[in-house]
């Protein structure tokens, strides 16, 4: 079933106590949609570059089956750039550059041709343009998952209170689902937010896994113990996109199968952190893929 | 089998955003053997405490079970004392007052009828007295599981590293072993400390959950995701109490089963942080725990 993605396809900069990159390819759209290939073959973007984006990375989505009729690309324009350097712990990070260039107007058109996308990720981006891009859309989808920040929490809660009254699984970290509820215990967080419009939440808790909430259930996926964090930027995007790809391969919304996609997410993402950017996403085979889901079930699995 | 405890049994007063109590009991191997005496009805105490230690609570841990031969009452002397205050986050508390009392000079004794323990719980005390305790028995146990706090490395490094020399399982800390290691990864602190003497490292993050690392195997074990933490005083004690206490239970020092002692002592410790001290560690029944004990493979439980 086709998926549509929208979001930032973008150039990072980033620093880390193992290193330093120049320009990089970047952003929540690049993440997710790569993320979700390996699952899916229908996978449509929406989103928009500067005239400086290399056309060889936009071959290497198209070869990965990614479609990208619903990129834009603004001639003379430059790309959104992020740069940001991480802490030594990696859990935490600073932002040195956020220069918007073509985002500061994007208009998320929807070709004709993703009309029938049944799946919608809105990748992190202003809550008016995640809003737009729902409207656009004429037959409500199957499945809204939603990614935000705590950015927009700050700045613009009341839109981002719109949006989340449209969408079906809300996917945040713990510290933006305690500043959107104003709970501390995440369990009565989540309460709160499964009010406000979401029927599924994700909280995603980065070295510590990640934790499933639907219809009073939940599910804890741990993430793997890595010997290296090498660069964590992509992997919140790379988790998403592997969830709903992996719902969008077989389209059976049950909390197990929920359950499975977030296993998926997570196998994904501990691949994402082993190199800089996009460097590990590209090329995984369905054995590394599939031998990091055992690992899932060897470290988490016992029977009493 | 039979399971020998030795460390603190004491006074603490406690403040946490919930609430603020008077003297209540405490103290790491009240926590333990309370614990450890829901799996197995042989558990021996070796600690001290002073003439104001009420009888009554001497009565209820006999009634339990404990064996407290091993306990010494020092006439006209006060027990150690405790009080700390937590951070709404509950994860991080400051020391108000550590008054040491009859601990500043404790001998651990250990009675000629607690030679043949083939368990040995070392609690939380200074390696010294940790090393006598083990000095002490004329038969080496058959599983020695040692806890030890940041304190201990801070000023004692030395003397603990001989007694990690010693024993078979560590039960420390996600910050602990870091400090040990002087590695930030987990899994490479792992393997550092498993070259320091033990052959088993229980790796604790509070409301993150619990790593076992043996023989190049890992498991996670997740904590429940809680409403409310209450008190997290003696959360650890009462871990490592019920994993001990699981594993001397049935003798079995696999892997797997030790992976189903750690699910053990963290459904134990999920009890302790409901309400303050031991007030929810005394008179929990069997169907109780095995209810928690279910809520811990539906939370983590997946196929795929």
């Amino acid at each position: 079933m086709s998926l549509l993605a929208i979001g930032t396809m973008a150039f990072d900069a980033i620093e880390s106590p193992y290193g330093k990159t120049d320009k990089i390819i970047g952003g929540s759209c690049t993440y997710i949609s790569l993320a979700a290939s390996y699952f899916t073959p229908n996978v449509n973007v929406v989103a928009v570059v500067g005239e400086d984006f290399p056309q060889e990375y936009i071959d290497m989505l198209t070869a990965k089956g990614v479609n990208l009729d619903g990129l834009q690309i603004k001639k003379g324009e430059k790309s959104f750039f992020w740069s940001g350097r991480y802490h030594n712990n990696m859990n935490s990070r600073d932002t040195l550059v956020t220069d918007l260039n073509v985002l500061a107007d994007f208009d998320p058109i929807v070709p004709e041709s993703y009309q029938d996308c049944e799946y919608l990720m809105l990748g992190n981006l202003t809550p008016i343009v995640q809003m737009q891009a729902i409207e656009r859309l004429k037959n409500r989808p199957k499945l809204i998952v939603m990614d935000t920040m705590n950015f927009w929490m700050d700045i613009a809660m009341d839109d981002l209170k719109k949006v989340l009254k449209k969408i079906d699984v809300l996917c945040i970290n713990d510290e933006e689902a305690r500043q959107l509820s104003g709970e501390y215990s995440l369990r009565n967080a989540a309460k709160k937010i499964l009010e406000m419009g979401p029927n599924t939440l994700i909280i995603k808790k980065g070295e510590h896994g990640a934790l499933l909430f639907k219809d009073n259930k939940i599910f804890f996926c741990p993430a793997l113990v890595l010997e290296q964090v090498f660069d964590p930027t992509g992997a919140g995007d790379t988790f998403v996109g592997g969830f709903i790809g992996y719902l969008a391969k077989n389209g059976d919304l049950s909390f197990e199968n929920m359950k499975r996609a977030i296993v998926h997410g997570s196998a994904l993402a501990s691949f994402c952190v082993e190199k800089f950017g996009t460097d590990r996403m590209i090329g995984l085979s369905e054995a590394e893929i599939s031998d990091r889901i055992a690992e899932f079930q060897d470290l988490a699995g016992f029977d009493v």
